[in-house]
């Protein structure tokens, strides 16, 4: 591999030339790593609805020609001036938000927010030197938020890439990189339902899915799905979840048919008991009415509802401060509160001890050359996860 | 004193025969206490603005004539049946909410909100019988919260009594029946700062300086206080506030006050943050504006707001929810999070050992013959904690 190290790479790479329309497998050149950086050789990558939010890039400021893709697996090709951390060979997850050890939230116990390497998805370019890695003909091409793994070869900030166990499959960890770990952290990170109790997810997608299945290796006895596609429950299951609430079959609110589900669990006799709610519960929708449901069906006293979803910056969260004072507790998260280079190594190893299980994540495959595949199956519907082969 | 067991005793009570008007001293008979009861003797009482918002009865259904009065410290005069816990002698707080050691919240580590003995502001009755312990001449005579402490003696369910050390002044830590416990706790329990952090204290009442003593206790190396009124930051100087900020002083918000205050503090060096907040902040005054600027102040990534003051009834609390994502927590906390039973005495222990200081809250005392002045100290706004001493 050494023989390519500070040279400029000839490959593949799905462009994006325009917001909305298909990728066009091109050959781009990639320039060697800088400081800070790294070249990675990228095995496999996966499909997240991210990538097709700014690729559709309604109401933003577009940046394009561009690059997607954020969920992958790869080996690192060459390291740029300064690194001492990776080297050639390294298995690796980049990550589209990174940790750069030295910062207030990196130095925090509690935050994985980055101040310098904190998602930024306008910025299309490598912090460095504010040029992109990626040319066609002297054309800059520019990157998403510092991963591009729509490439056989990528450049990203070492703070970006989390070096794992080299008898991880590749094939199937990459989806680590963003979506699972979101879901999985927020249960796991945040809400930490404790053994036997109860968990309501909102929004049955794969990032609730992942925190479907972190209550599941956290021991809930009851995970109630919340989601206004009926045809999800079956799938659901598969992930832990025990119960299906559709809230267009109910008149009252879901956090009403919730408070129900747990008087029938807890089977509470004491008389003056007149609110029941769910121990834990966490919204990956984005819907603000979803979101202010998701608080209030937890129960008082220890409730704990946690937001992931991503909201329309003019939503408003609204609720009557006396469910606050009542010992209920709200709280929101990113990435899981994972740190990417601190943590990933650890989700990884829960999926070969067995304890976390991708496979039922992965719904579908295809070559790279047939990369416009896995948007069609995104968008309809079909896939949780669709790989992407690099070498096929 | 076994002597009135089982007795009728006559005694005084200051007995608040309408809204608003001033107490009157009266003899009253108080009945034996029945079941899971116990008869106390109260030798100091304290007056909380809560007594006095239901004094004032303004918007009210009125439960009157009645005993108010809930911060005090006693000794056990007689036991009903079935109380094994608790003996003649014993020395106790009676408290406004209660701990059944049987329910869901009493089994949860995490709550104190006991189904059975929560605070109950519309009942005038025991839970036994649903009747009285008080009486002029035949004319029941209306509990408080299952306190009545402004009362010679009075009749209290035993899930609503602290048995604590013998050897604690009763006129000190009779104060920690309610509200000093409820901003100590506040910070204690549930904000949790860190040694050397930063904590936001809105509200410079007697809960509120309760909490800064918690942040002191705690160790933070910042504490500032937001009141509207100047004058009292004199007086939180002592409670370890160390910068006053006063909404009226600036343009800004206070929540943007607050991030610049802790921009300078911390000397971030870091060019990418932007922003800043404080590392805790313990909202005591039920303003809705104020709950929004507590929780809008906390920093990202792992900033915790607790509400503490009780809202109108009306309020929304309304922030938009990537305050949230970016790994804000938001909290509510009653009576501090302390279970009346179960942590009470260790409150009064901290005390003993000179963690806790109880008498800079103490800034007046009057016999029980003159108890209207301390509401005059109170309305006047002259008073942190006045304590009325029953013998005198």
């Amino acid at each position: 591999m050494a023989s390519t190290a500070g040279q400029i790479i000839r490959c593949k790479a799905a462009v994006a030339w325009e917001a909305g329309k298909p990728l066009v497998i091109e050959e781009v050149e990639v320039a060697p790593p800088q400081a800070m950086e790294v070249r990675l050789k990228i095995l496999f990558t996966s499909l997240c609805h991210t990538d097709v939010y700014f690729w559709e890039a309604k109401g933003q400021t577009p940046v394009f020609p561009r690059i997607f893709g954020h969920e992958a697996g790869g080996i690192v090709e060459s390291v740029g001036e300064g690194v001492t951390d990776l080297k050639p060979g390294d298995h690796v997850l980049p990550v589209f938000t990174g940790e750069c050890k030295e910062c207030p939230h990196c130095k925090s116990e509690e935050s994985n927010m980055c101040d310098l390497l904190r998602i930024n998805t306008d910025r299309g370019v490598m912090l460095n030197d504010g040029k992109s890695r990626f040319s066609i003909k002297g054309q800059p091409i520019y990157h998403f938020v510092g991963t591009s793994t729509f490439s056989e070869y990528t450049v990203v900030h070492i703070g970006c890439v989390a070096k794992i166990n080299p008898a991880a499959p590749l094939d199937k960890v990459c989806v680590l990189s963003c979506g699972i770990s979101t879901g999985l952290g927020a249960t796991l990170n945040v809400a930490k339902p404790k053994k036997g109790s109860s968990v309501a997810i909102f929004g049955l997608g794969a990032v609730g899915l992942a925190a479907a299945e972190g209550a599941r290796i956290a021991g809930a006895s009851r995970i109630i799905g919340v989601d206004l596609n009926a045809n999800r429950f079956n799938e659901a299951k598969k992930f832990g979840v025990t119960e299906f609430v559709n809230p267009k079959d109910h008149d009252k609110p879901v956090q009403e048919v919730c408070k129900r589900i747990n008087h029938v669990l807890e089977e509470r006799v004491i008389a003056e008991m007149t609110d029941g709610g769910v121990d834990r519960s966490v919204e990956c929708t984005g819907s603000i009415s979803a979101m202010i449901s998701a608080f209030e069906c937890v129960h008082d006293g220890w409730g704990v509802a946690v937001l992931v979803g991503v909201p329309s910056k003019d939503d408003a969260f609204k609720t009557h401060p006396m469910n606050l004072l009542n010992e209920r507790t709200l709280k929101g998260t990113f990435f899981g509160n994972y740190k990417p280079r601190s943590d990933l190594p650890s989700v990884v190893e829960k999926y070969m001890n067995k304890e976390l299980e991708i496979e039922k994540f992965i719904t579908h495959e295809v070559p790279f050359s047939e990369i416009n595949k896995a948007f069609d199956y995104m968008l309809s519907g079909a896939s949780i996860r669709c790989i992407i082969r690099m070498d096929a």
